[in-house]
């Protein structure tokens, strides 16, 4: 449609040109160029689309202006709210880091590929394994309909070489393999660590590699400058790729504490630090759209904006914001695992604001069908398509979401309904484990910040859901634990 | 601008006609067309602006698409923030209703107009006074420059005839004098009838009286179509006044409960009842806009949309949400008094997000502005002119917030900072009162859901904002309680 109406301006521009012209030649000329023009239009019009994914780390669902934050300022992730469907029901698969990243890429819930843990929550510099070579990524379904395929940023599904992004269908890697407050330096302990001001927190203390494809090219890695060379990295990818399809999982390692921004931002934002680290990230999405624009990728490109999980909320200012929704990074509470989720594409995706439920694990089984790839069938993918959501504004067909807290199943939502079977507070909290005989029962339509438990009147809800865990038990097969081993 | 670029526009679709016909008759109808058009923009340019407040009734600052709410659908109150400024630290003068509407008039703090009271937190329908008549209200003040002016909608600043409306410089009242939960004609106590159910809260168990202009035309009024009434009374004065000067203040009655809504929208929002009831009033604004626009009033037409206090939380799925905000109406927490607000007008409001301070209190000054109207130079007025920071995106004014509870002063904003002096729950709440020896500090612009304490951290701060009460205090004359007497 976007191709259409751009050819019909450059007629009426060549049009207008002709009539002081009024030759012959220029007619001819014109028919030519018009030639040249559809049979352009067709080509691009059989590619599928590009795909790119924007992913931040420790994003809460209050953290942009257009999710209702009051002084961060993120113009550009706004604009893209009103260009394209701004979800307001979209889950991370986890509310920590791994087991977020394996679901996403893989479209399966972490406890069938082993992902998840209850030993350790996340991978760590010591950690013996990673994501099974068995699982297939987003990156490697695409490679079968001939994507460029880039991972910027962190990975964390495993440090070494055989778990890295270039074993895992992308041709190119730039980013650090686990969190940036990971290999710490200095010897005071964790938490005391961070109850220093901000200025006493060096990029310097962390020793944590940054790696081009296999090869570590920088260690500390600088992560005063990291979110801008991860937007530029992605920038170049881009436009060296642009006339093959590609897919870019840009996944950025903030605002994950440390909190760092380059010289540019530190100081620009009234939310202080955090603030100036997330406006860092706009800014990059700003200018990669601008990209799309300029190169006329936009009509044939769709950009995903989320994060892994929500905000780590001990860290205070430093953490981010879940807005009225209730407990953060950890927890299977709304605000652990809901996040602040846009989907932009001009020439395909209709604007809008979407209430539908959709997951991280969508976007692998919706790349598929757009990319017309079949989905593995040897397996359980728990993804669903969401592409008659994203081009016709259709009815979503996700209708449950399971809350995973390392290996247990802690809640379930089912339409409306979310029934919470254990609660628990946040990591680095004093958070008490709590087993609910009766679950508790939100309608989160109506109550999102899940205040107002109607177990007693809805015994009935209560009973759909169990069957639904009976179902989802009965089929589960749960792969080995790959986050267990340290060496 | 918009006008020239209309005029652009017709000029060259007029040109292209004019090449088809090809005669010297055309060519002088045009330039008589032409000579009209330019008449008439000027004609226009020199007529000061229109202004339409809407103004909701216990709005809570989450409870837009635009300000982070997931499941209430406000498509056109969301496109009015994207083409307008959508202000972030924005201000009702109190939390609850008499003291804020009597503030928003005046440009004044209760305290010394006297409405305000630690006897009766507003007035009821057998209280003795109203706003006093030496009170200039923004319709006294624009009558000044021959504006027509309407209030449309719920009015409580005292509703025996001689403090209604139309003996406070509005030519035109439809509407109710004073709360829709008043006048309740059940047997059942206040609190014990809120227990029950959606359904069996009607509309004919609120007494409340419709009003137009002095007349009572509907008794007990039909709270279901009031909303889309208030919208259409709106509507029909715009349109009779179009080619002069008006001032619309369209202040609904809802979302405080009880909650109505027309058949259309019962049961229409994911959000239920509530949600129903909000998306009836932004099909309203919808409405309004698309009229402005068909009148050619948009480019000399500044809207606004805020509410006049915080959500009711007590009331739980029937009350709004503060979202990241805390507290909620009759509280000094920012819940309590920070509301949605968005100015919108194409040709003069500079779109855009601000997050600098600005209070209801300051239209009564940036209308007066932007009226060229003189304001009152016998009497101290609280607002300040935020014409600057509205036309032309500069730093706003404003640098503090006098946060009252009836007639006493619980905290104070000064730029970042905000000092509670004492703190309490909401009405309905067992919120207990507390007065705080060294106040409770935070820096709002960091910690907007004011969880963190920097008291210890910052005596200067805390030294300045007592000097500044001090300030305020010293120049302070308590207008006599006008809410206190009843019948």
């Amino acid at each position: 449609m976007a191709i259409i109406t751009i050819f019909h301006n450059q007629y009426i521009h060549m049009r207008t040109t002709l009539l002081f012209i009024g030759t012959r030649f220029a007619l001819i000329l014109f028919l030519s160029l018009s030639c040249l023009q559809v049979a352009k239009a067709q080509k691009k019009e059989q590619r599928p689309p590009n795909f790119l994914i924007i992913f931040a780390d420790d994003l809460g669902y209050g953290d942009l202006g257009v999710y209702g934050n009051p002084t961060i300022a993120t113009p550009n992730l706004d604009r893209m709210a009103h260009e394209g469907q701004k979800w307001t029901n979209f889950y991370a698969a986890a509310s920590v880091c791994t087991p977020s990243r394996a679901a996403l890429l893989t479209g399966r819930l972490p406890i069938r590929s082993g992902m998840s843990s209850n030993k350790h929550r996340v991978l760590f510099p010591d950690s013996k394994n990673g994501l099974p070579a068995d699982e297939i990524t987003i990156a490697e379904q695409l490679k079968q309909a001939g994507y460029n395929t880039a991972c910027i940023g962190k990975w964390h599904l495993g440090h070494k070489e055989q778990y890295l992004p270039t074993n895992n269908g992308f041709d190119y890697y730039f980013g650090i393999p686990y969190s940036n407050d990971m290999d710490k330096l200095t010897e005071m302990p964790y938490w005391d660590y961070w109850q220093q001001k901000d200025e006493d927190i060096k990029t310097e203390h962390f020793n944590v590699p940054l790696i081009r494809n296999t090869e570590i090219i920088e260690r500390p890695a600088n992560q005063h400058t990291i979110t801008k060379r991860y937007s530029e990295e992605a920038i170049s990818f881009i436009k060296e790729n642009k006339d093959e399809p590609f897919f870019v999982y840009l996944a950025h390692n903030l605002p994950h504490i440390p909190l760092f921004a380059s010289k540019a931002f530190t100081g620009k934002s009234k939310r202080g630090l955090y603030g100036d680290v997330v406006e860092e990230i706009d800014d990059g999405v700003g200018k990669i759209l601008a990209v799309l624009k300029d190169e006329g990728l936009a009509d044939n490109t769709i950009v995903i904006f989320t994060s892994d999980n929500g905000p780590w909320l001990p860290f205070k200012n430093n953490g981010g914001s879940a807005g009225l929704l209730r407990g953060g990074k950890g927890t299977t509470w709304e605000g652990g695992m809901r996040e602040p989720t846009i989907f932009w594409g001009p020439g395909l995706i209709a604007p809008g604001t979407v209430s539908d439920i959709g997951s991280t694990m969508d976007l692998f089984v919706t790349f598929s069908s757009m990319a017309e790839i079949e989905t593995p069938q040897d397996r359980i993918i728990d993804g669903v398509d969401l592409s008659a959501t994203l081009l016709n504004r259709e009815t979503g067909p996700r209708k449950s979401i399971f809350y995973y807290r390392g290996r247990e199943l802690y809640a379930v939502r089912s339409g409306d309904y979310k029934a919470h079977i254990i609660t628990q507070g946040a990591y680095g909290e004093f958070g008490e484990r709590k087993v609910h005989e009766i679950p508790l029962l939100f309608n989160l339509n109506h109550d999102a910040s899940e205040q107002f438990n109607i177990a007693k009147e809805h015994p009935d809800v209560i009973k759909r859901i169990n069957e639904l865990i009976e179902l989802h038990n009965s089929g589960l097969v749960k792969g080995e634990d790959q986050l267990a081993e340290r060496e």
